[in-house]
C-alpha cells in the first residue's frame, strides 16, 4: 500500500505555492518522470496518451485543410542552418551538436534540429520546380531540442515534442492566408477540446520567431495569473526562399520566389492542461481529451453481482473510454487516485445501487453527484460528458476575464502587473524601447496585439507618444 | 508536364536490374528523397502515410494486448550506455555523440539513442518496486540513430523510424510468453495487413541482438530471392536488471530481479512492401495498408455530368479511401502516375458509361478490367479489395515456397546459394565456425531456426557433425 499512500497525501495547496502545486501533480499524476538526462523529461502513459489525443485530434484538422504529414532528418548540418542570417543568430546558441559519430570526428559539426525551417528550404529547393507544384502544405510530428538553462516539465524542456507545419506557396496573400488559418485552427482545437480560451494576436517584431516576417501567437491565461504562449504561426514572406533559392515558374514563365509560412505547437499545451484546469486534488481533464472519461469504482466489489454489473455499465459506455477499477485497494483510494490523474466522471456501482437499478456519477470538476438509472446511462454521462466540458471552457473564460485589467496611465500599468495577476491590456507606441522599460520596470512582456483591438487612450501607457496598438501584456511562462 | 513525363518514363525492369529498380521506384514514386545530411532520407508524403497506417494497425494491437507508449529522451549519457557490457560492445561503434551544448563542451558526452534499452532500465529502477507494479508493457514510437557505411533508402539508413517495446516482468515463464506474443503479433500483423507471409524463428547466438538471452526473427523473401529480417523481438532474462539493479518486492516479500523484453520494427518494412509486391510499372500496394485504395480517373472529365458523376461514385465509397483525380492531365499520364503509387484499384468513369450506368474498375497487380453497375459499385468494390489483399498474400507465399531449397549435402548448399535465389533450409550443428565458414563460401548468413522444425537429415550441413536444429539460411538485405 506505500505507493497508494503516497498518491493520496495532500499536494501542496495551488494557493500557498502554484509552482510546487505543478510540480506535485505533474508527479502524483504520474504524467512525467525526471530522466538521468539534464533537462529531459520522461512522458510516462498518462502524459504521452494526452499528447497522442491532441495529435490525433489536431492531424485529422490539419488533413481536413490538406495538410500532407513528411519526416525529415533530426540533423542539420552547420552550414546549411547558417543560411539565413536571423534564424541562425536566434538558434545557434541553443543547440546540441554531433561531432563524432562511427567512431570518427566529423569533418563538419551537426546539430540536433532544434526547429526545421532550414531542412524544409533545402527540401522545398529540390521539389518545387513550377506553380503546379505549389502550394506544398507539408507538417511533421517530432521531437527537437533546445538547450534551456532552467527547465520545467512540459513547459521548457531540453528536448520536447511537437508538430511543425512548414508551407511553400506561389502568393504573399495565400501565405498569409494560412498563417491566420492555422493559427484559427490551433485557437479553435484549444477552446473545443481542451477547453482553454485562446487570445489570438500578432507578436511585436521584439517577440517574433528568429527570421520570421510576421508571428502570430494565442495566448491563454493561467489559474495563477501567469500568460503561456501556446502556439505560434509564421509568415516568413520570401525571406527564406530568397537565401535558399526555392523559385517556380508561374503561369506567365516567369520565375518567383516562393513565400512560406511555418506554425507549431508542442507539448506545453499539456502544461496548460494542468494549470488552467487543476485543483487542490489534482488534475482536471477535460472529457474531449481525457485518454480515461469515465472509471467506473465497485463498491463491495466481492459481493456476487457487483463486478458483473460494474462491466455492464462498460459495455453500456462502449461510446467512451471507460475503466472499471477492480484493484484490491478500497474504495476511498480508488476516488482519491482517479482524482488526482483528473479522471472527469467517477460512477459508484455497489449492491444497495444495484437493487435500485441505480449508479451514482460524479463530476471530477464540481464533485457533483448525479443519481443515474442505469436504463439510461449512457445517455445521462453523454449528456454530463458535454455539460462538463462547456462549463469547464466558460469557467476558464470568466477565470481569464476577471483576471484582465486595463490600464492608461503607467501608474496604472504597474499596479495592475504587480498587484493584479493577469493579462493587462494597455496601448503601445510601437518602440521596441518601451517593451524593454516595461520589461525591466515589471517583468511584464508583450504578449501580443490582439486581433480584437480596442482604443483605450490615444497613448503609449509607458512613453505617452501616439499608441499604435492595443496590447495585452503580462507576465508569462 | 515535364514533372509528368518524368514519371511515366520506363523504371529500370526488375529481372535487368533489381537495386536500380528499387531505387527507381522509391523515387519515382515519391516515397522518400534524399537529403543533404549524408545516409538521412526524407519521408515524402506517400511514404510517410504508409508508415502512418503501420503505426495505426499496429498501435491498436499492441494496446489490445495492454502495452502503454511512453516517450523517453534521444540521449544516452556513455555512463548509462556503459552498464551493460554486452550492449555497449554491440553498439558504441556505431553511434552519434553529442559533445557540445548550448554554446560548451559537454562534461560527459551523449549519444543520439540507437536503441533505448539502458534509458528503459534506468527508469524500470526508478518505478518499479512492488509485484504490484509489474508487469510494465511500455513501448515508444520514435527515431533512432546508428552511423552505417553503406545505407539504402527504409532499408538502412543513419536515422530510421520505428518502435520500441520494453517490458518487465516478475517471471522469466510471463518474459518469454511477451517475446513470442509479440513476435507472432508482428507476423500476422504482416500476414493480414502487408500480405507479407513470413518465416518465424530463432536466431542463433551469432545473430542475437547485444545483450539478448534469445532473440526471435520474422524473415520474409524479397522478389529478388533475399531474405529480410523485418521484426525481431528479445528476451533478455534478467542480464540487464542485474546490471541496472531493477528489483521488486515479491508476494512473499522476498527481493527479486526482473525479467524483461524489448520487440521492434521499423520503417524497413516499407521496403519488403515495395520488394514483395512491385513490378516493371513500379509499386503495388496491398489494399488494407494503402492511404489511397481507390482512385477515380474521369474519363472526358470537361464533358458535362463526368466529374459528378465520379464525385458521386466517391461519395458511395465513403467506406474506402478514395481520390478522385480531376488534374488536368490525360487519362493516360494519370493512369501511369497512380500505377507507379502502387493505388490498388483504379476506376475509370466516361460519358459512355455513364450512359450504361457502370463504371470500369482495374487492379493494380492483375491488370484485371471488371465492369461494375454503378448501382453496386460499393459492394463490388470491397469485394476486389478483399480478394486482391488475398491474392497478394498467396502470390507472395507461393514465390516464397517455390524460391525454397532444401539442401542436405554441402555441395547442394552451395550450388542453391548460388543458384537459386531463395531460402535455403538445411541441418546445422549449432557451432559458431559451421556460421561463419558457410558466411565466407557463400555470403549467406542464418536466417533463424523456425518454430517449425523439419528433420532433413541426422548432420550439419557444413562440418557433418550431429545436427542440433534447421536452420533457414539466405543472402539477406
Amino acid at each position: 500500500m506505500a505507493k497508494d499512500k503516497k498518491l493520496v497525501e495532500e499536494i501542496t495547496s495551488m494557493d500557498e505555492d502554484f509552482t510546487q502545486w505543478y510540480t506535485d501533480v505533474v508527479k502524483k499524476a504520474e504524467l512525467m518522470s525526471y530522466s538521468s538526462i539534464r533537462g529531459c523529461m520522461i512522458f510516462r502513459p498518462l502524459g504521452y496518451a494526452l499528447w497522442e489525443n491532441i495529435q490525433k485530434e489536431l492531424d485529422r484538422r490539419f488533413k481536413e485543410t490538406g495538410v500532407e504529414n513528411v519526416y525529415l532528418p533530426m540533423f542539420i548540418p552547420e552550414s546549411l542552418l547558417n543560411k539565413e542570417k536571423d534564424h541562425v543568430e536566434g538558434f545557434a546558441p541553443e543547440v546540441a551538436w554531433v561531432t563524432e559519430g562511427g567512431g570518427a570526428k566529423l569533418q563538419e559539426r551537426m546539430c540536433v534540429r532544434p526547429t526545421s525551417e532550414t531542412l524544409f528550404c533545402d527540401f522545398y529547393k529540390d521539389i518545387i520546380e513550377s506553380h503546379r507544384d505549389l502550394p506544398k502544405n507539408y507538417n511533421q510530428w517530432c521531437s527537437v531540442v533546445r538547450w534551456e538553462k532552467t527547465t520545467r516539465p512540459f513547459l521548457r524542456s531540453m528536448e520536447f515534442l511537437w508538430q511543425e507545419g512548414h508551407t511553400a506557396h506561389a502568393t504573399a496573400e495565400e501565405a498569409e492566408e494560412r498563417t491566420i488559418q492555422m493559427l484559427n485552427l490551433y485557437a479553435d482545437f484549444c477552446e473545443q477540446i481542451l477547453a482553454i480560451p485562446m487570445i489570438k494576436g500578432k507578436k511585436t517584431d521584439k517577440e517574433k520567431f528568429a527570421g520570421a516576417e510576421a508571428t502570430y501567437t494565442i495566448e491563454a491565461l493561467m489559474h495563477d495569473g501567469k500568460a503561456l504562449q501556446s502556439g505560434t504561426s509564421h509568415n516568413f514572406g520570401d525571406g527564406f526562399a530568397k537565401a535558399f533559392g526555392i523559385q517556380y515558374t508561374s503561369k506567365e514563365n516567369k520565375l518567383e520566389y516562393v513565400h512560406q509560412t511555418s506554425w507549431g505547437v508542442t507539448t506545453r499545451l499539456i502544461g496548460a492542461i494542468i494549470m488552467v484546469h487543476g485543483d487542490n486534488s489534482g488534475l482536471v481533464l477535460p472529457p474531449r481529451i481525457a485518454p480515461t472519461q469515465v472509471v467506473i469504482v465497485p463498491i463491495r466489489q466481492n459481493q456476487e453481482g457487483v463486478l458483473d454489473k460494474a462491466h455492464e455499465i462498460e459495455e453500456k459506455l462502449g461510446a467512451f473510454s471507460v475503466k472499471v477499477d477492480d484493484s484490491d485497494k478500497s474504495p476511498g483510494w480508488k476516488f482519491a487516485e482517479h482524482e488526482m490523474k483528473g479522471v472527469p466522471i467517477r460512477i459508484e456501482i455497489g449492491p444497495k445501487d444495484i437493487e435500485n437499478n441505480q449508479c451514482v456519477a460524479v463530476r471530477r470538476d464540481t464533485r457533483e453527484k448525479t443519481v443515474i438509472s442505469l436504463d439510461d446511462v449512457d445517455a445521462e454521462i453523454a449528456k454530463l460528458l458535454e455539460t462538463m466540458q462547456a462549463d469547464m471552457l466558460e469557467r476558464a473564460r470568466t477565470h481569464r476575464d476577471e483576471h484582465t485589467t486595463t490600464a492608461v496611465t503607467y501608474d496604472e500599468f504597474k499596479d495592475a502587473i504587480e498587484n493584479k495577476p493577469g493579462f493587462v491590456k494597455a496601448m503601445w507606441c510601437g518602440d521596441e524601447e518601451c517593451e524593454k522599460k516595461i520589461k525591466e520596470d515589471t517583468t511584464a512582456t508583450s504578449r501580443c496585439m490582439p486581433f480584437n483591438q480596442e482604443k483605450l487612450s490615444d497613448v503609449c501607457v509607458c512613453c505617452g507618444k501616439p499608441a499604435k496598438a492595443m496590447v495585452y501584456w503580462g507576465k508569462a511562462y
